[in-house]
This record gives structure tokens, sequence and C-alpha cells, in this order.
């Protein structure tokens, strides 16, 4: 696998550093791994919101402080173990403000976990504080730069790879795919989640950070990462994270990888109501999901036939009846099952996927 | 830009390794070389080959020796100043019994020039081996690791981007992306090429090598190329050489961001006649080309649309008349102006271009 956990999570009570943005866009990385983690919560580092508890921010059922200062955290229970930087900026350089944090945490003795591009572990001064203070960098995007290509490995039948495919970037994919394997796992199915971005390999240790890989092996790292699942667990079904959008002027050519890598045997389409346009690319205007649904099956049987069999919406900036109507146009729009995982529960996906196969 | 040249190829004659394959298809490399680069061209080192030349072997009109060993060539005129590693293996390691030539050539004083995903410069061996001799060893796959996000930069009107899209890899698309360029400046036309590949980066010295390009800056990388190079020289075209397939299965990401990222006005399809599936993977028929004009039309259309303008044909398996009937059929199944730019020129695609703008 492309990248491992250097931790055992339930044992590594986290700070979670999110200054300036926690429960935006840009702290998604946070907001998923208080929500799928297992790691302990100390606390949120946001001076913005200092004060309020996870749950006054975002709404998600958890209660660790946010705080101003990392020293605050120091002294409150669980005791941390580590900082985790919490956002996931466009390009995923270091922001400068970061790298002060990091260093007093380094010097508290926390270990630091990061999914940003720049690699801690390739900075100097970092990479020598670390060694100085005897902490670990996870740089969770540096991959073991195997040259994979990929083979068109055979899958063994009865095993059903399901990839998220989305309208954009940061429409849910990870979410409604964790709801999905959590569902499926409940009904005493035995389903696997297959990581392929920072947060995702953040919350269960492993997985591919696809969009870190060189081009020409991203699509045999994928199949390679999810031959290995099938070997190690023999599941009915795999569940693959998906990244980006066909659409995407910069990741295109990723979410392309992913899903001929993938070579899923069906997908779901994830979007995010609030989107008119791909986010950061007003030139480029989303068309209707069920043109969407024609792209990602059109891109998927140049390689291998794949339906998309449901519909997850990301309806958070909706009231609730707004987003039941949304989801309702969905459906008749599609003639596919469409849910909000966080709102309203995966049953229907997880009924379209047992049906279909 | 990304990898640029560290040699004055007229000054720098080469010995070129294509030992075993030489005019084969993991030759190309070697023959785009000596076909359309600067370089002086002292030997070709196939040892099943030695005693013929270049000419003999390939029918390019090029009289160099092919040699058995790589002694032979010291005493060659032009005096060689460096060695080419002129073939393409999939995935790009360095086959083992290059590794003793390589060393060889490296003690004899001569440069290295290698287009392979292995990086000669992070071999400790052959960089300490350099170290000794001052030769350089030239990684033209190797980039310079900026991390550039794609930002729909504007361009000048009046200038037009042009890129050769395939059915597969190695179907011709730098071979009429080079020819296109020199016929649009004898027509003089404003016209630069844009390298996106090992040979064509040898061929002129620059460009992005772009299937080494970590997979978020793919795009980005080579809209930023060709932002400097329409900066550097107010072009009024731009042909850029294209790469892989959108159904290959292990490269259709590489060339989805190459598609995304160059944001073309216009496109060249280009095929090799003999191919009836992708090359190495029996399981993904081709279609016809009037099914791939459609499917790069659609996919350019995501972010800007572009049409394909006309097609390149690869017919060297084909007697001259069974040529011409493949090009007539290709042009009545797609309306479109065909050719092979090898044998029959390119005037009717310069045609095209310039009628459509």
């Amino acid at each position: 696998m492309a990248s491992s956990m250097q931790f055992n999570p339930v044992e590594t009570p986290l700070v979670i550093l999110a200054e300036g943005c926690f429960g935006a866009h840009q702290s998604k990385t946070g907001l998923g791994v208080i929500r799928y983690g297992q790691w302990p919560i100390t606390a949120v580092l946001d001076s913005q919101q200092a004060g309020k508890t996870v749950r006054q921010a975002t709404g998600i059922a958890h209660d660790a402080p946010i705080i101003a200062m990392l020293e605050e955290a120091l002294n409150l229970s669980p005791k941390p173990k580590a900082l985790l930087v919490g956002t996931a900026p466009m390009g995923g350089d270091l922001p400068s403000q970061y790298r002060d944090v990091i260093r007093e945490a380094i010097t508290k003795g926390l270990h630091i976990i990061s999914g940003l591009h720049i690699f801690l572990n390739e900075d100097p001064e970092l990479r020598a504080l670390a060694q100085q203070y005897q902490v670990h960098l996870w740089d969770v995007r540096a991959t073991t730069n195997e040259n994979i290509i990929t083979r068109q490995l055979p899958r063994p039948s009865g095993t059903h790879v399901i990839t998220m495919v989305g309208t954009d970037c940061s429409v849910g994919k990870m979410t409604v795919a964790l709801e999905l394997n959590n569902a499926l796992q409940k009904r005493g199915e035995a389903s696997v989640f297959v990581a392929t971005g920072q947060t995702g390999i953040m919350i269960t240790g492993s997985g591919v950070p696809l969009d870190r890989v060189i081009g020409d092996f991203m699509a045999g790292t994928l199949e390679q990462e999810i031959d290995d699942v099938i070997k190690a667990s023999h599941p009915r079904w795999v569940i693959v994270e998906g990244q980006g959008s066909l659409l995407h002027p910069a990741y295109s050519g990723v979410t392309m990888s992913l899903l001929h890598g993938s070579a899923p045997d069906a997908m779901i389409l994830c979007h995010n109501t609030k989107l008119k346009t791909i986010n950061n690319f007003d030139s480029v205007p989303l068309p209707s999901l069920s043109r969407f649904v024609e792209i990602y099956e059109s891109a998927a049987s140049w390689i291998k036939p794949a339906k998309v069999v449901g519909i997850s919406l990301n309806t958070s900036t909706l009231a609730e009846d707004d987003a039941r109507a949304a989801i309702a146009k969905a459906q008749a729009e599609t003639g596919l099952p469409a849910t909000d995982p966080v709102r309203f529960g995966v049953d229907g996906l997880v009924e379209a996927l047992v049906n279909t196969f």
C-alpha cells in the first residue's frame, strides 16, 4: 500500500489545526477525521472560534473545545499526542502561519500528521526539530514511489468494486463511501473502504494518496491497492473513495486514472447542491446530474462498462424541506435512488447496490 | 519550463543505445532523435543489426553505422560526446543489460542522456562514476517539482493551440506535431512545438515530461509551459505533442490532463493503422475513428469546446496502395482531411488549420 499509518489512532489524542477556517470547506480534513476517525480529539485550534465546542461550531456530535493557542491543549484531557493539520488548501502548500504552530507542537513533544503536498520530512528545519524532540512527522501524502503500471489484474467473481465519482472536489465522496461501508458491514456484508485521499488515509490508516502519485503510475497504483485489499480480506464489496471530477480543469486527470484504475462494477455520483460551477473555476458550469451520469458511464465504458446506481447529495446549505426537494428532484431526473448520507442515511443506496449484484 | 537541455545538440555527437530493438517500436526515442533532432549521430548500438547503416535498418535517410560494442564508436567521426538511451520500455525502468553499457560510456568520458522513469542521478553507483569522470547525466524526465495548479490563464487572441490526441501510445503524435510545426514555419507562420514526452524534449531541448509529473500538477504544469512559450515568442500556432490515449487503461489520466491542461483550440487525431486494440491490452478494442473524434471532442468540451480538424495515420506496416486506401477510408468516415505525415506530408492538415482560424 502506498501510505500507511504510523500511530495507533485510539491511543493518539489529537489537536486539530484549522486556524481561521474550522467548519468551512478548507477544514474538510479535520471535519472528516473528527466525524469518522478513531482518534480521540482533545481540541481544535482556531482562534476565530475559540470558546465554542466542535458541536457548537459544526453540529458534529463532539464536545471537544475550540482553543486559540496550542498551549491551552496541553493541560486538557485526554492529553494530546499529535497535531493534525486539518486543512486541505488548494495545491497543498504549507500555509506560512502554520509553520509556527507546527514548530511549537514539535517542541512540546507532539507528533505531526499532515496531508499537505509539501512534505514536512523534506523541510530541513522541521525535520531537525522532530529529531531533536523525538517525534514523528507523518506525511500522509508521501508514497513509496513504486512505479506500478496497470496490468488489468483479474478480480474474483463475487467481489464488487464501487467507486465514488463527483461533480467536483469536496462534494461528499469520502463521506458517502464511509457511510456505505459502515452500513454494509452492519448488514453483515464483507465490505472494505479504500482511501484515495489524505483524509481517508488519516481515518483508515492506509490507502493511496492518488493525487500525489506520478501520472504514469496513478491507475496502476490504485489497481494494486485494490488487489491487495481483495487478497487480504476477500470482501464482497470494495468501496473506493474517489477524488476530483472529470470536469475539473486541474484534477480531471487524477479522476480519470481513479476511474480506470479502480475499474468499478458500479459508481455512486456525488454532488453538493450549492455548486453551480466547478469551485474556483467559474468558467466551467456544472451540467445536469443526468448529463454527469452519461459522462461517467461513457468514460468508464472506454475500458470497462459500469453504471451509476445512486446519487449522493451534500445538502448542508439547504433547509430540510429544500434538501428533501433537491433529493426528490435528483431522483426524478436520473431515475436513481438519491440521498444526503449525513442527513438521511444511505439505506436507499445500499438497497441499490445489493439489488444490482 | 519543467525540463531543459544541458547540451548544445549540434556540438554533441551521439551514440544511440538501442540494443536488440533498433527500428522497432521500443526504439522510438532513438528513431525520433535521429529523424528530427539536431544532434550529429555517430553510431547506433545494437549488436543484432551490427554492420548495417541506419538507412539500411530503418529507411531513415542517415548513414550512421550500427555497431555491436560501444568501444567501436570511440574511433568514429564525429567523435561521440554522449550516449543517448534510445528506448522507451513500458514503465521506464533501466533494463539491466543497459547498466554495463552506461557504466562503460561514463568511463570513456561520454555524457548520458536518458528519458527513463528511473533517474540515473538517483543511482548511487552511476552518480559517483559520473562525478569521477566529470560527465553529465541528463535525466530528461526529471522535473523541477514546482507544484503548479491550473489557473485557466488567459490566452492572447490570434494564438491557436493545437493538441495531438491519439487512439493509443506510439501512434505518431510527436511525428505529426513536428511535421506540422515545420510546415507552418516554412509557410512563414510563427509556430512553436511544445514537447510533452521525453523524445520530444530530447529533440527540442525543453518541454514537460508530463507522464512524470505528480497527478495534481499535470494540467497546471502544461498550462504554465504553454503560457511561457506564448509569452516568449508570441506565436500564432502552438503545436502540442500529446501523449497516450483516453482509452489507455494505464495512461488515460495523463491524456486527460494533457487535454484539459493544453485547452486546445483544435485537435489532430493520430492512429496507427495496424492497431485493433490498445497495445498490450487486448481487452480494450479500439472503436472507429469517428467514435474517437466524438470521445475527444466530448472530453475537451467538458472544459472548453474544441474540434478534431484532421487525422494523422501511421501506415508504416501497409503497402503504399493500402496506405492510400486507409487514408481515403479515414477521410470518408470522419469527413476530415487525413494523411500519413511521413509518407505523404502534412499539406492537407496545414490547410485545415489555416482554414479553421
